[in-house]
């Protein structure tokens, strides 16, 4: 069974983003850099939500919509190279009744009940699957039951307001704590198993 | 300048209780019990605001409501008593615009503003000031840069809803990491200074 992963940096007030948006209180130092490079290998695909992929687009990186024209496609593409995309061969899964799949085919556009199809896509062959973005899309996989480990890396500011890394579930949620480090910049890493 | 300190037992997703008051998910283990044997010691005074000091005293702590006859007096001394009064000795402050001093004669009541008066507090002499509490003191006291210290105690749970640890002051507020480790029942001790 793959393992599904839900994760982010956030603020000690467990926010994602700033209230405007903002993610510049994000610190990418070598033990962040060392982490992603050891969770990366072990996944292979990527489930967000609408809002999500949009800001992943606004931000430069996720799977931009197809460009109409051949000018627009070669510039988004060294605009892509140049700014090294981390998402190069990972399968996106975007939830969204609203997008149409026409518009984006290098993503797969999914208007169907996110946990029913997270829970068939665990029962698939394949590594782990990692869930992005602003709890929205996490919340309704862990009413699902289908996540399985949870990430956090927690910044040292308390930001007010934004976007929060968790939303209510409805109902308890119990956890095994798997680790917890200190990196540089001041963060700290804890990463837990969701008890079933 | 006296320290003030801001902290509490809270859920992965920030929150001191559950969304029924309840507190049965926090773990009073050994590495807490030796948590607060140092940092007792280095506290005099304690401030809280209204609904803290109402659900300490429903919680069998604090300072109770004067009893008006002396039966009902002798009875909540021998049930204080019994409970172990972990607040003996200390200064408690409760800032309230509502309660009449009158009735609670072993508490200050403090109807002023709590950034001033704290502010204040800190340039008499003394040991340190801790902040007990969910969040809407402390936020006051945040929004008046007089809280010099956060500490977090993360247990593995989501609550999903409850009474927040930290509210909104309007504004970004810069931490240090002080210290972080990992202590019995899956718990997290994280300390923060609060840049100035």
């Amino acid at each position: 069974m793959r393992t599904v992963t839900y994760g982010a940096a956030c603020s000690l007030d467990g926010f994602i983003t700033a209230r405007d948006g903002a993610i510049d209180w994000i610190h990418f130092g070598k033990d962040v850099k060392a982490h992603m490079e050891r969770f990366w290998p072990t996944i292979d695909t990527i489930v967000m939500g609408r809002k999500t992929f949009d800001f992943a687009n606004a931000m430069g990186g996720g799977k931009k919509r197809r460009p109409k024209k051949a000018a627009a496609a070669k510039g988004a593409t060294a605009s892509r190279k140049a700014s090294g995309d981390l998402w190069a061969g990972m399968k996106s899964i975007v939830f969204s009744r609203t997008l149409d799949p026409a518009d984006y085919p290098d993503v797969e556009i999914v208007a169907s009940d996110a946990g029913e199809y997270v829970r068939e896509l665990k029962r698939q062959p394949g590594k782990g699957i990692c869930v992005m973005g602003g709890g929205e899309l996490a919340c309704s996989l862990f009413e699902a039951g289908v996540v399985d480990e949870v990430g956090c890396n927690v910044h040292p500011v308390l930001l007010g307001a934004g976007v929060p890394l968790f939303r209510d579930p409805g109902r308890r949620i119990p956890l095994e704590l798997v680790e917890s480090y200190t990196m540089d910049g001041g963060c700290v890493m804890m990463k837990y198993r969701v008890k079933k």
